[in-house]
């Protein structure tokens, strides 16, 4: 076995903490390092996972025995980040999205390129069981041609003024919304040349005032005429609903996942089971493979996947979808 | 109990016999005679329920016993019938839709007001258990304020020469949309106001040359501005596939019915169940319940639903979705 | 077609009255008359299908013009009602079981033999759908060479003074447990040699003054050594739970039956859906169309199944199982 | 945090392998020592975890710096191995069952005991969480009083002469039913006082000469004369099959597991999905959770379960079915 890859993970809140805790577990990588503007957070991660901590993160870039990074920070910061790790000739894994806007990502992949770094991005439902499975099934003919994909993806936030006060800064599309897209492009193997778009601020009414909405629904129409639809919304009471089916000529295929645990309780109301809470439950298979699959390709020197590219196209459909949004018409993706 | 009330089907496809036979078994009504153009049909349904056959539609309306019909002719006979029908007085009972189009269907009405005969179209997921029931849920307060309503509707069919003859005649947003419409009409307790469609003739190729689709797509905004979606399909190769969701804000609602029979069969290759194959096993119960409503409504001389209104606003709805699918833009529903 | 068979229903309980709808609706049948000893329920069920009533069940069997009858009177009254039928020449369909005494049964049966009747047993299991369906896998070698049968029979009913006076009258391997040794034989294709049973009366205490249980568990061997396991209960707080499967060497086959209404219920409590509430409704296509195999049979003058025999062989197995019981050790079929 | 406690493995079959990798993934543990007669597997778990190797299990107890040990040897070794390490003063994890005889169980009780050392045998079930909720739900009255335990276990192994070859040497009441019979005294809380057997060779040919079955089942009475029901079997051609059940007086629960990825493909065929294919799949989390457990409860120096008295019990239930089945008639627990 190669020696354990030396990597760090930038960023300790929810996401960081998973995919260090999953660093610290597996084999072929070794966490030497987590960086949080917060001392305590990242004096208490390091201790238990025996890496280095970092609070100024250019201490961390500065970090000799780094040879890759997952960048976990705020979403406005992925941009500065990953170049910073480029400049350091790090590998990178980075959540989704790389920026917010076409340009900026644009400018960070062109960083990318010229450093020659190996990039990946955390569109994780590609390394899920059922969605690897649904993508080997497609390939193999088992339901015919696509023709159609359809996808809810239902966060269960519940209406709260803090909740709302985050919502106000995010938009759905880009949110939620990236990690249906990518799977639309992956699953029919196809890109998307249109979409149109509706929403509405039903529940936490504030996001109105700056155009923000909390469900929205999108048709697509892809390259060679199949079609797309995808739901996505901020209030699922009941818990973390994510769902995608492909139909194709032949057949087709349900991802569901509404049940966590594999218990019913019978009772005069009814029969009664769970369901997954959000999303590091439903996910957490895919979390740990996706992390395991970027360490494996530096390791071997290979280019991953799900990479900037993908990031940047799931990025202009949810751009495209929000001013189709705005401007209540059908937008193509190439003119976003 | 009131005498049972003298009532006659008058076409006899799939649907009129369907209705032929629950009549004939309800003690409530008395199925006194049939009509079809084909002797030979007309003539062994008749015998079947010991009804009066009829091969000339006039003859059938002249038939003075009969105070109410079921008329289950081809589409565009529905107008004239129904206007024949009101002409002789009888209480009418109407596939949907009445018309193809709102102008004709506006006539028919006006004859129905005028003539002071009852009118129900057959709409009979009104009368499935689970729409009835999901409807008692939404109004007793269970899923909070509706949010979000979204339908499946994929037909069986199989791409055939015939099966594409058929298609290029109709109009998948009229033949298969009309249900949703209704049903998102019903559910939401709204009207709704605009709709975006996308479609293609993804299967059966010869429906693009006359603009015709196998495959649509439709975003719908209610009047609160709530919203909707639904998918509809000429070609689910693995059976009848009817499901429909309303989101609240305080819960969701789910009606599946993938499954006919309860056997599963695990082998090597997985655990395997039947699906529907078709509508009439789906809605066996509601064709029969739709009946009964509208054999008690005509015995008590009340006005049942779903009515002619409902039948209208349905197709106005198709028949803008099917407009915006041309314009490639949305369409309000007041436009059309 | 052939004349329409003219039969008569004997009893109307609950049974009794489904069987009259059926027997009203059915083209190959016409209900003529009803017997009931109750002259409010015999005239409003008569007049509701247009039949004779019958008050005096001398009467009914004197009807020249009955050709069959369904006898749905209480357990102890089928040995005289069958015989009464016999001599009169009817062809006859009986509510199991037939009677309580193994005696009983062979002094019936006999009685049926000399009179040349045709006599076909209510074990309805046999035509519903799932259960057919599940035959016709094991037939095919769908999952392999049948190893073990598992069943599961719960009543919905609850604890009242009442449910309890009616049990303590009852022996639930009997009243209950015929259908699951009935569809034992029927689905394995083999005899049962071997029982044991334990049992205890869990809910309704003043069972045990008389040695009854409402809740009963039987292992079971085949003649080829194949294995049975039954769980018989009245105190299914949440619904009718019927349940069965078959392992196989190569598979198996599970049939379910907790869900009426494909409706989903999704609130914070979880995701909720109904069961089905009793007999009745699970097994309604059932009861139909063993009442159309029964009226085929007559008219085609052919023996159907289930007849007297498996009538004998189903409670020659539960009396072996109550022996098993009673005694504290298993029990050998034909000693019983 | 505590200083991570010192453990170490000692045998590295398939469950040795996934209790190293567990604890090499524990912030609480410290893997340092791994044990296997097989060199190569010793040097290879040993480098991948960055643990002490030991071929010789005399130099493994002797490792001054181990304060626990993960048992996980031959199951005829277990009684010599937690002696071991009990005399070396070692918190002890053992898998199941501590031996085959009552008689071998209590004198390495004793051992323990005298020792001092705690003991938690792996029933890893009691860590599942779809059984830690049902256990919650029994205890917090949800389906009132539990009346019947109904369990099934079949593993998923096909015929294979080397198969056949295992099995002979096994006995399923043990082998597969002890955790039954764990879950059955966990969730009813109670003790089983009788048992009965039904059993048979019924693929595995070759067992019949030992007396050996490859199908079994048995019928339990508890202490306060609630009953249960456990099929056991090794012939589930289509995967691995635990469902647990506990009817009560005012409900019931069901703990099924058949579905492992929440992917449905629909053909013409049918609906499919997957089934569980093994048990380390299936109680991937349990595993994990009560390796947890007991790091826990050595560093707090508390009692763990469940502990050696379970085993004890779950083993004399096994080997009643075990005579149970040989003499044909009930066995009583405590004449074992």
């Amino acid at each position: 076995m190669a020696e354990p890859l030396p990597i760090g993970v930038l960023g300790l809140g929810r996401m960081g903490q998973i995919h260090a805790r999953h660093l610290a577990a597996l084999p072929e990588a070794r966490l030497v390092a987590v960086a949080s503007r917060r001392p305590e957070i990242a004096h208490e991660i390091a201790s238990q996972y025996n890496a280095r901590p970092y609070v100024h993160y250019d201490d961390f870039f500065a970090d000799r025995e780094l040879r890759a990074v997952v960048i976990a920070s705020a979403t406005h910061e992925h941009a500065a980040h990953i170049k910073a790790a480029a400049t350091a000739g790090m590998a990178i894994f980075c959540e989704k999205p790389i920026a917010l806007r076409l340009e900026d990502t644009d400018e960070v992949l062109r960083a990318v390129t010229r450093a020659g770094v190996l990039l990946q991005v955390g569109f994780m439902r590609r390394f899920d069981p059922a969605f690897v499975e649904a993508k080997r099934r497609i390939e193999s003919g088992d339901i015919g041609h696509p023709l159609t994909f359809k996808a809810v993806s239902r966060d269960p936030q519940l209406p709260t003024a803090e909740a709302e006060e985050s919502l106000v800064r995010g938009n759905l599309f880009i949110d939620l919304g990236v990690h249906d897209f990518d799977m639309a492009r992956w699953l029919m193997g196809q890109e998307i040349c249109q979409v149109q778009a509706v929403g509405g601020a039903l529940v936490y009414r504030r996001l109105a005032e700056t155009g923000g909405v909390d469900n929205g629904l999108i048709n697509m129409v892809f390259a060679d005429g199949s079609l797309g639809s995808v739901e996505l919304s901020r209030n699922a009471a009941y818990g973390y609903d994510v769902r995608t089916e492909v139909l194709g000529s032949e057949g087709a295929l349900i991802i569901g996942n509404l049940q966590q645990t594999p218990l019913s309780v019978l009772t005069r109301a009814g029969v009664t089971h769970d369901v997954f809470p959000w999303f590091p439950e439903r996910f957490a298979e895919a979390y740990l493979a996706e992390i395991k699959h970027f360490v494996r390709c530096v390791q071997a020197g290979e280019f991953p996947t799900p990479n900037g590219d993908d990031d940047r196209a799931a990025l202009q459909i949810a751009l495209a979808a929000t001013e189709s949004l705005k401007k209540g018409e059908p937008v193509n993706i190439a003119a976003v």
